[in-house]
């Protein structure tokens, strides 16, 4: 009896060790079979339509090359383009932001691949055009699906994908090289910093900012350039997605040195 | 014993059905658990030692929109690239080669993600610069690792990426404008074919070209093009993929009624 009880208080030791280290720690990624899961692309396309930001003297253009039967006989097409950086589903690298940050190039592409986490405001933002995600929307979220687990793709819905590419309904305004009366909903600087402590690699949003429309100083850009956590803007198709379980995948353009590309994200869903 | 003997038989007549279906069709694909696989990132970054064709004339160009502290007083970052369709690791839409075939924005995101298959040929190409793969090497390849399947993303391995960015290396001549002496391996026509009857999504090479360095009538862009099977271009790090059992993931940028895109491609291996 009293090796069985003392036998019993150890395994409860080990069982309260377990308990609060598994509460501590980020929760493990539920397995995702890629040969069995739904595609999701989560990108826009990009043409003469393409949102860019009000102050972006030069938008996406596509020359043609050749387009055409060659004299050899066969058809043959070529274009080449210039664009941009910053527009349509494009990353922001955190050197966008933070003069330290990791160029497009060099983020770790482990970064660029993760558990989807998507986060719905856009009931809130309908009633408030300029929402911010608050750290309490992180919480709530928590609450009901678990903790956000480490390098999880934050996907911020807003349901803004819905008014592109109608550039006044998306951006609050479409005043050529003015973007000083902007309104969107995004992220908040509190919900943010709580994001980035959790661990997350990528801050994804359907609307032109991770940071609001009036936003003048940018603070989502600065903490997450500063913490090497990737942006991700004007993605599409969230409402297919489900709040958890579902695998992210952002690729940018491979830009040496870059602030930032265009991007194809997509989501595998189980 | 009688009873036996016809339930033995009713068995050996599944059996034998089960088998011969197996044989016939595509086998099943591997699962694949993204959260527990590496990751091979198989993009050349892109900057001014981009090797492009030797005919196109305007390059890859990077042009800096603002860099350095704003007068609100954070660092900011941001460019415009001016880049054609087809160089670095990028994609040729079936467009490319086919009036009818898929523009880059309207390729199925499904045919973007498939099994890899990584056929070795870098012995031969060692040997012979202008190599083809031959439908016996398919056949060889098959018979060592089982049919390809449908869907699949066949990466040709030459050993050329580790030539990249010595132009005259990879490409067999550096003489600027001229394409009339180019020698470098890669597919030959009747391996296309094979292949394209495989039901294959993508055929991908570590060189400049789905056709080798001396093609003029670049028979495997028609192929494929005509099979709306996408090309993928001027890839890297095979050598760390197995020849089967890894997972490809090939995202062009979403250029509407392009005829190809810079891509980034990667590949889960377990």
């Amino acid at each position: 009896m009293t090796i069985f009880l003392r036998l019993y208080s150890t395994f409860a030791f080990i069982v309260l060790i377990v308990t609060s280290s598994s509460l501590s720690s980020a929760p493990a990624a539920q397995a995702l079979d890629v040969t069995k899961a739904t595609i999701v692309d989560l990108t826009h396309p990009i043409d003469a339509n393409t949102i860019y930001w009000p102050t972006e003297t030069k938008t996406f253009q596509l020359d043609e090359v050749h387009k055409g039967v060659t004299e050899r006989g066969f058809f043959y097409a070529s274009y080449r383009f210039c664009s941009p950086e910053h527009g349509g589903t494009h990353v922001d690298a955190p050197f966008h932001f933070a003069e330290r940050g990791q160029t497009t190039a060099v983020i770790p592409i482990d970064r660029l691949s993760g558990p989807a986490v998507v986060i719905d405001v856009s009931t809130k933002a309908a009633e408030d055009t300029d929402y911010t995600l608050s750290a309490q929307d992180v919480s709530d979220w928590e609450h009901a699906h678990g903790k956000i687990p480490d390098g999880a793709i934050v996907l911020l819905r807003t349901g803004w994908s819905s008014r592109w590419p109608n550039k006044r309904a998306y951006l609050g305004d479409d005043t050529p090289g003015d973007a000083s009366n902007l309104h969107f909903p995004s992220y908040g600087p509190e919900a943010a910093r709580l994001l980035v402590d959790r661990g997350v690699a990528v801050l994804g949003v359907d609307t032109a900012s991770i940071d609001n429309g009036p936003s003048k100083d940018f603070l989502v850009h600065r903490i997450a350039g500063a913490a090497n956590v990737v942006g991700l803007e004007n993605v599409t198709n969230l409402d297919q997605l489900p709040a958890t379980g579902a695998w992210a995948i952002v690729l940018p353009m491979k830009i040496a040195k870059g602030s930032g590309a265009p991007a194809r994200a997509i989501a595998f869903v189980p």
